[in-house]
């Protein structure tokens, strides 16, 4: 199939491209390259140094002999994405090309509004460029399972059957995100609910839980086709984090309480997924979620998990409780529903010390780059965090070098 | 009480501003004016010349012996607004200060983008600057019932009581709204809940219904202090629309089969109901949603009712069925709450044949200005409508002169 992955420099993005090429798809890769710019104003790098894009396709090719299109173009840009979508003419695009950390969404009101314009105005183009150029095209976009929150029922995929003074609907299931970066997403949701049904597009919405895990069989063929790891306050998800902070010998920090529960997943099986939203589409007009996460723990769970790991090998760690920075509920119930993308075949990897002892390793390998101060949260949901980064000014800076190179 | 009335210039703003300064608070009138180019932009303009702010505060002071503190002011300038909310201190903001109509938001991507941006970042900031300058301050924001769409089950106020599988939890009602517009106002629903349980901001969401009539008290006592009035495609309330067309001696024009039921409410109830808001302020911390109409009509029900006041004055009028150029549902069960304002008070003016007369007659004596090639709807909810309209470049024109002036 022909595939256009917006936001192919991204952690999941990059791997997302390599995997549909690696199976035989045709793959354009997009991205605008902000991120790299996003980590200079945040003073936060990759742990794991990344190559530029036309570094990284021209070391598939001649990995794999495969071709990797690699476009720079900002979603943001409407007349270039309809060009773009209406001369490649795709089965499917894949919309990672948001910005996706909470933590920096809350850092002030000015990243509040440029995340909320950002996606919202980057999705709303692809809708229109899908509408006017491709209304055939599958949209597998890259939601989030935070747009739930942590309701005390059991979270379904999408939608809930409802009785109410004895009549039935099905109805979009409600959503109490907690972020305005997690908001962005249930915006988006309900923009392209709305446009399935007003236009007859055809939409996947995965709403992803935390990912874990910094390769995928592709990444590892060659240190140019490596993935970007996070480890800091901002962009790092939980268990990576705590990997790094284990392999430094820094006490693992769990926020609060640590009873936040939420559905993770291996990176390994998001590549997978995506290709099983790609190659069972749905209907024309359809618009279906998918909850796209494999186990879920809590954030206790998972430093006792890591912290046991370390034990197997007659490693000791601490772990230690910061103030939570998050206004979250520390204690709640959590029981979210994973059915389809099982029912349509994914296999999934659950996690295992093996992939931790992994983790582990390659933070070994690069330890050199850790910075531990990035591990203190910088940004607190009720004061915000502006004071400690770089004017916003610093993300026009368009033209500036790529954050890291091999 | 100190009110910031945001969005004092509109249709709505203008007349609550009025109101509660006649009933004795304090009020700053806030607008950025945009609404009166955006008129240039889509060749509209109001049935009754309204005049320039400086104008009104003056004729009401003139009139009233009452002051109206006028300010121009855009809400996505963040830093002004905050300014503004810090100095005055008020006890509530009424938030009118948005892209309000549903045909604007489909005409193409750029109103699409526009509408949303400009409404999402406005409330945004007002969050912030809440939060920042004036945390107590009571937000009430005015929302709209086509957040809700037309479910198949009761419409409740804002929450909705969930039993599944076995468990309880009151969420948020879901939403199915049917335009870039009404989506815009979920949007700003969303962000607005959540600030409450993040940062304990108190708000009042009032879920407004499709609002019909010219004139309030205060509007009558002068000219120069009457509010615009739509009839037009773009604009106009369907109620004002059929009025103004049983005017003229213009077919009413109901789109699709006119089963598509709406609550409706009269302009006097409007500025009540927001009064009625503020005196009831929520606990801090609450965000509580108030369904704001008082009847709910069909659009054909509304047809018969302006042909069947037509004819008690011995006047024959014609109802034709166009195109729908929405996608809506034209047959569907709707049923929804409308208690909390009830409880508070509100006594409300339910539709008469004395209002449509009255609403007609003013027509009739600016039957001169009406353009009936207005009443034609140019914006298709699947194609647009960007070739009906001038270049969105157009809407830069910062300082033009208002639109009318008395």
């Amino acid at each position: 199939m022909r595939v256009i992955v917006l936001g192919g420099d991204g952690y999941l993005g990059w791997p997302t491209a390599l995997h549909l090429s690696a199976r035989g798809h045709d793959v354009v890769a997009v991205d605008s390259l902000v991120r790299r710019r996003w980590d200079r104003e945040c003073g936060t790098e990759s742990l794991v140094a990344i190559a530029s894009m036309p570094r990284r396709v021209e070391r598939w090719r001649a990995e794999s002999g495969r071709e990797i299109e690699w476009r720079r173009l900002d979603v943001c840009q409407l007349d270039e994405l309809t060009e773009l979508v209406g001369s490649y003419d795709p089965h499917a695009v894949v919309h990672f090309a948001e910005q996706r950390s909470a933590p920096y969404s809350m850092i002030s009101a000015d990243h509040a509004v440029r995340t909320q314009v950002n996606n919202v105005t980057g999705t709303l183009n692809l809708l229109f460029a899908l509408r006017d150029a491709a209304p055939r095209c599958h949209l597998v976009k890259l939601g989030t399972m935070g747009e739930y929150g942590t309701p005390n029922i059991d979270i379904e995929e999408g939608f809930l059957e409802v009785e109410h003074n004895g009549r039935r609907d099905r109805l979009p299931f409600p959503k109490q995100p907690r972020s305005f970066y997690h908001l962005s997403k249930v915006h988006d949701s309900h923009n392209i609910m709305f446009t399935c049904r007003a236009w007859g597009l055809s939409a996947t919405d995965l709403n992803q839980g935390v990912v874990y895990g910094a390769f995928t069989p592709e990444t590892e063929l060659h240190p140019e086709l490596r993935t970007r790891f996070d480890y800091d306050d901002v962009w790092g998800t939980v268990l990576n984090r705590f990997c790094a902070q284990a392999a430094i010998g820094h006490p693992l920090t769990v926020y609060g309480e640590g009873g936040q529960t939420r559905g993770l997943l291996d990176i390994r099986d998001t590549v997978r997924c995506v290709e099983l939203a790609i190659l069972n589409p749905p209907a024309p007009g359809e618009y279906r979620v998918f909850n796209q996460f494999t186990e879920q723990f809590s954030v206790g769970d998972l430093a006792r998990r890591v912290e046991a790991a370390r034990g197997a090998h007659g490693l000791a760690t601490t772990v230690c409780h910061v103030p939570n920075p998050r206004t979250e509920a520390e204690t709640h119930y959590y029981n979210a529903r994973h059915q389809h993308l099982t029912d349509l075949g994914l296999v999934p990897h659950l996690l295992q010390d093996t992939l931790i002892d992994g983790v582990i390793a390659l933070v070994e390998r690069h330890r050199a780059r850790i910075r531990p101060e990035l591990f203190t949260p910088r940004v607190d949901w009720r004061r915000g965090g502006a004071h400690h980064f770089r004017p916003s000014g610093a993300t026009l800076d368009v033209d500036a070098a790529p954050a890291g190179r091999v």
